[in-house]
């Protein structure tokens, strides 16, 4: 049962499942049947809202539909949660997060919010330019993310800050940072990056030299397969404090002089009253603050 | 007709016919353009790429860029940018690799070859439909995935399959699965999927039942994630058997029922002659055997 209207109910589907036949599925519907509903959604709109391919995307004027129909889904839950539990079950919550926060604290918080009030969760994975994206056009309802710019219409709040130490394998320090990190060595020693965006490495690299240094650098955009790879000696690179402890105590992995940065994470979500996200934004930050974060600063 | 930039086009032709004359004769044009070309293309790169005599030879970077003439035909541009960011450097090879074994057996190979021959790395993490995109654009000169369909220019070869499990907490499988999974209990139990394109729960399902269930879902893009979800009690979901050994031993995740999926993997490469692509093909197969592939059949 939705109080959705089942135009909008099959075109919200078709973006979520991302194909018709997806939507079929889930709606106990023939895929023809969500296609003539979609139609008839844009006829009586006058606007194409779903760029049929593999997978099906919304349009811009479907993007801003979707924004509206995902804030009314939100509020549909907790209306037929107090009223009877959802047949079928409640809806996931779609949420962006960066790579490194579910790899560490942000899990636990789910699982605690899935067993107290049986929510589901829809997680992304994404870096912070594509989490704004998601905020604006409606697809997420929150986003944990480095980026303290509120998106228009959306709420920041500081969880606390992820702590990164520049480390690599005993093998790999001894050979090519026998002396510390330095200009000379730091220019020689082979890189590991995340992906094209992640410039933490070159944060760490500028405090050390001004020299303009061009390493060898592998990307990998996996925290797991990172530390992996630092363990395997391909490189050195700048991972967080808490996924650095375990292979630390056991000696597989070493820091790479003091140094360390600290990154400041937020969480932004819809500025909306719903009890679902308050419940959520409780679970975070408490989850925030026992995973590891450093407290956020008073100004939070 | 060539569809390689001009200058790279003089620049191969004088490495095929081994003079600026010869290359002149075959493209139709002056020796003087013919030269024209290639000091505006050592210009661009800031690298000498032909060393002049008698024959024509390509320099150390020369070389470097010959060998990839059949790529930049597709992708000039980029490639043209690739050569040009690392002056001197030796360049990062572009693999795509999907998540599951890039978090199981997939590493030690780049590891082994980063060892032993110095080779960088530039890994995406990608699903099968989009690391065919990959391939065939040129972003990549290889891919491991689960897709048996040679991508145009590419060569296959099977690498062996990986098993999938259906496993959860033990505390999740007394409450949801006491009399192992049946249509009755499939069809409450939360699931874990990794995002809209994995069927493998599905599949397993289907396996056990013709009904057709709609389970409450949660998604989740990250292995190491998706074992800590239903380690937390979260859902229960398919997962690589090499990662459910060590939560299986320690008695955080078990098996539910004695039903299993294997999917065979494949690793597609460009069809040409790179003595680094062969290396990287020999250390794949090798990695993939000793790391929890099964082998491959008589057919591969």
């Amino acid at each position: 049962m939705s109080l959705l209207h089942p135009q909008l109910a099959a075109f919200a589907a078709v973006l979520d499942e991302g194909s018709f036949e997806g939507a079929a599925r889930r709606l106990s519907l023939t895929p023809s049947a969500i296609s003539q509903r979609v139609r008839a959604l844009e006829d009586r709109l006058g606007q194409v809202l779903v760029r049929r391919g593999s997978p099906c995307q919304a349009t811009a004027a479907g993007r801003q539909l979707l924004r509206n129909v995902q804030q009314m889904r939100l509020l549909e839950a907790e209306a037929l949660q107090d009223v009877a539990r959802a047949p079928g079950g409640p809806r996931a919550i779609a949420i962006a997060v960066n790579a490194d926060s579910l790899a560490t604290w942000f899990l636990p918080a789910l699982a605690a919010l899935h067993a107290g009030h049986g929510l589901l969760f829809d997680v992304r994975v994404e870096d912070q330019d594509h989490s704004a994206r998601l905020l604006r056009d409606g697809t997420v309802l929150g986003a944990v993310t480095a980026d303290a710019r509120p998106v228009q219409g959306c709420t920041v709040r500081r969880l606390g800050t992820m702590r990164y130490l520049p480390a690599a394998s005993p093998g790999f320090v001894a050979r090519h940072f026998p002396a510390g990190p330095d200009a000379a060595s730091l220019g020689r020693a082979p890189l590991l990056v995340f992906n094209r965006k992640d410039a933490l490495q070159e944060r760490f690299i500028r405090r050390i030299t001004r020299a303009r240094l061009a390493p060898p650098r592998h990307y990998l955009p996996s925290p797991a397969a990172f530390l992996e790879a630092m363990a395997l000696g391909m490189g050195w690179g700048m991972a967080p404090e808490s996924m650095l402890r375990g292979p630390m105590a056991r000696g597989e992995l070493r820091a790479i002089g003091a140094g360390r940065l600290d990154v400041p994470l937020y969480w932004q979500h819809w500025s909306i009253r719903s009890a679902a996200l308050a419940q959520l934004t409780a679970a975070l930050r408490a989850a925030a603050a026992q995973g590891g974060l450093r407290a956020a600063r008073a100004q939070s």
